[in-house]
């Protein structure tokens, strides 16, 4: 099975890497950009069958090491 | 109207970051856990309306500027 984690940081959590795409975009010539965050993708692949205990587990990860709570938001998705 | 572009290390390129997160899953106590990989995501906020103009250019992003595509490979999803 497979959990696909998305970690980004919250609204309003300054991102510098977003905003050095975003000048590196326009230095690039792409016009019409308004904005760009950057964050993590994390692919897990997990032993067992059982969807949602995979989920729980993987909140659990989430909760533990993969994202910051304070400054990032975290969507998990089982496949 | 928003892009999201994941980009990931092709299959066989290794992937220290995953490794260490596995690693460290291990250690707190998740078992399982059969492989672990780390990308990055970008979220893009463009002016326009038309969905596949807009997926032209983001595919035009990656290839110059988000993308390794030696090493990397991107999936462009156009919300």
């Amino acid at each position: 099975m497979k959990a696909i984690v998305k970690v980004m940081l919250k609204e309003g959590v300054l991102d510098p890497q977003g905003e050095a795409i975003r000048h590196a975009l326009g230095t690039l010539g792409f016009g019409g950009v308004e904005g760009v965050r950057q964050g993590k993708v994390i692919e897990i692949a997990l032993a067992g069958e059982d969807r949602e205990k995979a989920r729980a587990k993987v909140e659990a990860m989430c909760e533990k090491l993969l994202a910051n709570t304070v400054i990032e938001r975290y969507e998990i998705e089982v496949e």
